[in-house]
């Protein structure tokens, strides 16, 4: 784990320093000099302990690298998840390194960069923040719950109304409260470890979702499709609850967002 | 400051506890046994010292205690901050002890509760985090802004299409995000540390404002009324920003939320 050490540290210094910003696919889809530099030091330190392991990883992707999942095994990585936030220095960062092998997901770990906390999930064995065993809430009523999304990168105004249309209906279900913090992996984990009741988002990627499903998973949670199907994990769609009355009410509830998907752009 | 540890140690120690949960203005306006007991605690201890000092407090203000800042000297005080966080565990919550003399604030306190955060702000005499001193961003363009707000305790649909449009109205205007945490100090205290670049919100109270208020000041920050004039600190609305450009925009974009006074219910 000297990796995560040292990940995190570099992390934190970059919070501290003057920052290039680029823009990807909108004006609020940034990247910074860090995430490449991150995904890099990853993806090579993995490399020569695994090589011939696959890699599918956000920076790789944006810049042209095809995002298929084969049955390889394969890191799913994002090297700085809340990009946005790093560069306001707005301590919610994560780095989120998710694993599957027969596009299957067997392990994942989000590094929350700034509280140093990690968490940990690996298929039938648990999941666990800095140790600590992670449970989900087992609230099924909407009226007593906390709910998590993120906005998406995509801003135009019909994409907006939808945005805040399913806000409105979850509010007006007399959910005790949305919350928005900017990082999907890291409000995933709220979600694993019970803070919040249920989690759902257009317009997040596979890296985002790969450790955090199986962190979910292992801490009792339901992690869906927004149609209540099954997870799809190239959808660039989500709905995960601790108990699945509750996702499947959520998914009910909410009105679909089109981001296309993961494998196809 | 024995007396921050010991609120921060009954603070912790009850966000692992089930708790008793009652409503007061509203189903999403929630109190604890925790808000009371904490508030007759810091009350109590601060009497002692001070016996002839007077009190706003949200608990005792909700008890029917009126809400009246005089020119005595006043210790304005909100216990739990981020009640429907701490009620789902979720690790976002601070305990804000303002002081005011000559209905002018002297010195703030914010503790988080969770991350063992202390914001410390004294008039003239700068802004500080465990020690740290606290500088605002100095950002005046909306279209590389970080925006923080709050939802609120009214959840009427009239109420909501205004809360709801006020953040579209923002997000049209191409802030790079707008996030809602769910603890209107705790939101004010990231905007002091430069994390964020604005804040704004309609219908919290004097107790939520009173130690942010001298915090982001003594850290180069503007706290202005919504209307763009001068803070009314019992008007339940506030713009806070980094510069007084972004300050002034904020204000003049967002509608108008009526939420009545602290000093007239």
């Amino acid at each position: 784990r000297l990796i995560y050490e040292l990940l995190f540290q570099i992390i934190r210094k970059a919070l501290t320093e003057e920052k290039q910003v680029s823009t990807k696919t909108s004006a609020a889809d940034l990247v910074t000099e860090t995430d490449h530099f991150v995904e890099n030091l990853i993806i090579s330190v993995l490399k020569e302990k695994f090589p011939s392991h696959r890699f599918i990883a956000e920076e790789s992707t944006a810049a042209g690298s095809k995002c298929v999942l084969t049955d390889s095994p394969t890191w799913i990585i994002d090297p700085v998840d809340g990009t946005c936030n790093f560069v306001h220095r707005f301590p919610t960062v994560a780095v989120s390194i998710g694993f599957a092998v027969n596009k299957e997901l067997e392990f994942g770990v989000i590094y929350h960069c700034t509280e140093e906390r990690l968490y940990t999930g690996r298929r039938g064995q648990g999941a666990f923040c800095n140790d600590k065993r992670l449970q989900v809430s087992k609230e099924t009523d909407i009226s007593k719950a906390l709910i998590l999304t993120e906005i998406g990168p995509k801003r135009d105004p019909a994409t907006l109304k939808l945005f805040l249309g399913n806000i409105e209906r979850l509010l007006k279900a007399q959910a005790h409260g949305v919350r928005v913090i900017g990082s999907s992996t890291l409000a995933l984990c709220h979600l694993a470890s019970g803070a919040a009741d249920a989690y759902y988002q257009f317009g997040l990627h596979c890296w985002d979702l790969a450790a955090a499903t199986v962190i979910i998973r292992e801490a009792g949670g339901t992690v869906i499709d927004t149609s209540g199907g099954p997870l799809d994990l190239m959808s660039c769609r989500v709905v995960a609850a601790g108990t699945r009355e509750m996702a499947m009410f959520i998914a009910q509830e909410i009105e679909t967002i089109h981001y296309g998907r993961d494998d196809e752009n």
